[in-house]
């Protein structure tokens, strides 16, 4: 077991050393114009003929010589006669010889069928398009190291150009490692992982101008891994090596690079992304990225977007960024460089920031996140409340559209997604999960729209309004109904141990797989526990958090628990048993600036529908029998 | 000749009129998830499988299980025996069964091959990356309506989903009609056009997201476009037929729609672009756009952007939009949307917008264009020094980066843009031409950071100086000599009406074409027509004005003026004989500041730079002898 240890290099320092070191020489090929959409020019295009190439009517009239028309005036009207004083054209037609301006139709009054009177005299040149008006034969149409645009393709074909000189996209190879991996399937084994980053670096690769040239999974060995980097940089323009590429038994990559080539960089001062080799192979760079998805997407654009603007010599264009105050505390450790992803919500006018989770490896997080919040190394993070610059992940138009939803976790969300996109295609629901205490306290800090809160009350025996009342006292709000759920115990197929009540839980061969803290279920699991007298301490597992129904049920389909406290439809969807130990009511918390919006209205008349209750009680477990009910209205 | 009237309907009224009689019915295709970016998911996506599917180890170490380990620390190490006690795991690994934490690397010390020493207790599921952690089965990955992002590829094939319901793109046939179109060519004869707007409106429906269908040139008769919007309607969902929505004579779009189907706008109140015809035909959405690029370029904006957008569900993005103050003073009238492409430039940490040509005919004004600014119709405009808001055609980026040249125009500016861009293709050079005087002006005014500049003062026979002296008092300014450079008779080939000198311009038989007013080269013709005692009235064709010297050319060179004044280069660009008449100075006025800025210094290298000289001197007709000479520093 061989120990390195990983820099900690600034990621400015990192990237600013990788593009000095190259300087490309972009090969030229010639594309059809109108195929043109996007590429980057090689050299500037001149016009080669003019447009329009003849003087044309700007009008449609009849073509005159204007000389002949000075006197003509209201009380001297003049009339002229077809073929030899005028001839009609109409727009863009070419001036006939010998006519050198337009009178529009409407200023003509036409006598007989070959004798038109008018009552102006025109100018020479009136409402005619002279000869290059648009595109003249020599001029600069585009310059070099221009991006393409369609109103572009347009001018160059106006000016005579049918073919244009553009640069070669770059190739970036993409090599994808791990003796584990498999290409993408519909089902996997223990130990398997699909090999889907290969897929997100393409699609980067593509959005950004070059040409992905996916390679097929390596096995770790060092070998294999060496030859296919030798392959590689012979083929490519920039080799993206994934996987492999910090300090363990199995990462190879920097002493591939070490024996090929060069390395420059081995771990940036950032959090996540920190283990990423940078290095060259015979002058093409070499960037070996991280295997956790998140790590690798971030040090894709942190060097390999840079390195294909650089090629086409095109500026890096920044992401759109906004001003928006911190829900959550984030905290942040000094000499790292942070990136935590965020959610945004717009509440009341005012964009709200809570932090993902920062873990390295959850895909899922980079598809929920809104955007990205970076905090320098010498910064410790933001308190609530503060304000800070983020970067968009998608446009300000769809955050102004999401409907924010917090709290506990259930399936009804989903579906309520679902049809609220029915109803409005335009419109998003955005839910994350911080358990129903959590989600009341972001409604009442004005961070959510709305929570789902599932909170029962042992003194009095209900659920949700007595927390309301305590925790929610400042703001606006109004309980609405949502679902009666089933809570049992989620248990394997045929509950080969027999569990039917939470004293069973105790035993020594039984395994348990807790909710986080703030969550209803957990809740009610300490009620059921503190009923029996049971201490925590009893359970083995009690300290393991699961962060939603589905976890808990993979935990026990996956084997590593014997039983977890959940809802049926989770259960179902594993393919494990159930058994039911209480019914307990769902609500939605709203502020009431929501409750009264359109999106609120929308909202409310899902919640009412038919298809809504049908939707919900075949999953099972759920009832809709009260759907819709405001319980509160402060 | 038929007269039809247009409607002056606001532009609002009419697009909202079309989204609201359309309900598409998107077909659904099924795509291989790698192939899918950029599409819009038909239905949500659920997890297939779960991301891990198995407990897997977060850190390179050994796995443990955790109870073995309590009661160990630094004074009572404990010593584990491989493989009952740990299992060597790298990053990724299945935790073998009947292990429930990892130890990290760094935490062991290595007592001999098969023993290692621990100085910590650890807790259950340490550094374990449990079942689904990233992805969990049956969760929503994406909802429908929905485009797909790189990242989103990744969590669709890491949840087990290896193909993906989109919607079929919307398909968007184009019909170009119009007798005088021929393919995009090379060569023109007169009464010819290049069709290029399809190719235009091709690339935009590709842009947002639709599927171009580009029909074959139709000719300028009724029942042959009629056959091919029945034809298109069948098989596309949005019909685009390109010229003949105005109401002349041969503007047939307005009759066929009436025949076949049903018009809801004939004209909006917008300029450009007020000859549209918007209209259904078995309920398919057909429009009519004008002939003009720019008018066309902005109605298939407003009406088949958000038509393809309506049909995918996706909310339309804006785009950016600044803050800027305007330059010249722009005049609207009353009644009409006005929408003026303009210049944005960036000078001292100030955007700037100045106006570009308003004629609905100039493809190369959009090219041109940095951004678009909307007048509304109750507005008259702005004047000079008024802020305004306008939308980008450009990112910001590329706007920071350009240096804004002004006043009289030479060939000279196409090379320095060459020339910069090669030294830095990040740095770009948007030269537009307002004659030397409107240069002064725009540099005293902080509206460019420089102007090409050459004004010929009779009183002291010299270029420049004095004008700079007068106008240019009350900002620090930099005066750069450029080159010297040859002005002459612009005649066709041989000179067939022997000109020789201003006097043979006066004889009856002969056509001039002036420059505009404030431009140097008509200060040097009205010179020379005093020297000689001359009437501007007795030069036929002196209210005649081209913008440069290379339009003077393409009029010579078209026949429809005999003569003008202007420099070599122009005259050999379009084949054209040339009768010198004066070598004059032609110079650069800089503000001090971007004088003094790193672009400024980029610059001066360049004019001072051998290739320049080599470059300028080879096209004939100019002299580099001082280029780079700094004449006045205010």
């Amino acid at each position: 077991m061989r120990k390195i240890y990983l820099e900690d290099k600034p990621l400015q320092e990192a990237q600013l050393q990788l593009c000095e070191r190259f300087r490309f020489e972009p090969q030229v090929e010639i594309v059809s114009t109108p195929r043109s959409l996007g590429r980057v020019t090689a050299q500037p295009v001149y016009a080669k003929v003019s447009m329009p190439n003849y003087h044309a009517s700007a009008m449609d009239g009849i073509a005159v010589k204007a000389e002949k028309t000075y006197g003509a005036s209201e009380l001297q009207p003049l009339r002229l006669k077809q073929n030899d004083e005028y001839v009609v054209v109409d727009t863009g037609d070419p001036i006939p010889a010998g006519f050198d301006a337009v009178i529009m139709i409407e200023d003509i009054h036409q006598v007989d069928e070959e004798t038109v009177e008018i009552l102006d005299a025109v100018a020479p040149w009136q409402h005619i398009r002279p000869i290059g008006e648009d595109v003249v034969v020599g001029e600069v149409i585009v310059p070099d190291h221009y991006k393409l645009r369609p109103v572009d393709l347009g001018a160059l074909l106006a000016g005579g150009n049918v073919t244009v000189s553009v640069l070669r996209k770059p190739r970036v190879a993409i090599i994808p490692t791990g003796t584990e991996l498999i290409a993408p399937a519909e089902s996997v084994n223990e130990g398997e992982i699909i090999e889907f980053n290969g897929t997100v670096f393409s699609a980067y690769v593509e959005e950004w101008g070059g040409e992905p040239l996916y390679r097929g999974i390596v096995p770790d060995d060092y070998a294999l891994i060496r030859e296919a980097v030798r392959t590689a940089v012979k083929e490519a323009d920039i080799v993206l090596l994934n996987a492999g590429s910090s300090a363990g038994r199995e990462d190879y990559t920097v002493h591939v690079l070490e024996e090929l080539g060069e390395v420059l960089t081995h771990g940036v001062a950032t959090r996540p992304g920190k283990p990423v080799v940078v290095g060259i192979v015979e002058g093409k760079p070499v960037i070996g990225l991280p295997g956790y998805p998140v790590s690798a997407y971030l040090n894709l654009e942190w060097f390999a977007r840079p390195l294909i603007h650089q090629y086409y010599g095109l500026i890096e264009p920044k992401r759109q960024r906004i001003q928006a105050k911190i829900g959550r505390r984030i905290v942040s450790v000094m000499g790292a460089e942070d990136f935590v992803r965020v959610t945004i919500g717009c509440i009341d006018g005012q964009y709200i920031v809570n932090p993902l989770t920062r873990a390295a490896g959850v895909t899922m997080s980079m598809v929920r996140a809104d955007g990205l919040l970076r905090i320098p190394p010498g910064h410790l993070g933001y308190e609530q409340g503060e304000m800070a610059e983020v970067e968009l992940y998608r446009p300000l138009e769809q955050i102004n559209n999401t409907i924010v939803s917090t709290g506990s976790h259930d399936l009804s969300m989903d579906i309520l997604h679902t049809l609220i996109r029915q109803e409005n295609p335009q419109l998003f629901l955005n839910s994350s999960h911080v358990g129903s205490m959590g989600g009341i306290l972001a409604v009442q800090k004005g961070e959510a729209h709305m929570a789902g809160v599932h909170l029962f009350d042992e003194a009095t025996g209900t659920y949700n309004e007595t927390y309301i009342a305590k925790y929610a006292k400042e703001r606006d709000v109004v309980l609405v109904q949502l679902v009666y759920r089933q809570q049992g115990w989620i248990v394997p197929k045929g509950n080969p141990l027999s569990i039917q009540s939470v004293n069973d839980l105790t035993r020594a061969n039984i395994t348990y797989m807790n909710r986080q803290r703030g969550a209803g279920t957990r809740l009610l699991f300490d009620y059921l526990l503190k009923e029996q007298a049971i201490n925590r301490e009893d359970i083995y597992g009690y300290l393991r958090e699961a962060v939603s129904h589905l976890s808990v049920a993979a935990a026990v389909a996956g084997g590593t628990a014997d039983v977890g406290l959940g809802i049926f439809s989770a259960a179902q969807a594993m393919g494990l048993d159930f058994i039911p130990v209480a019914e307990e009511r769902y609500d939605l918390l709203m502020s009431r600036t929501f409750f009264e919006s359109p999106e609120g209205a929308t909202l409310m008349k899902i919640i009412r529908s038919a298809e809504f209750a049908d939707r919900m009680e075949s999953l099972g477990g759920y009832s809709c029998r009260d759907s819709g009910t405001i319980l509160i209205q402060s």
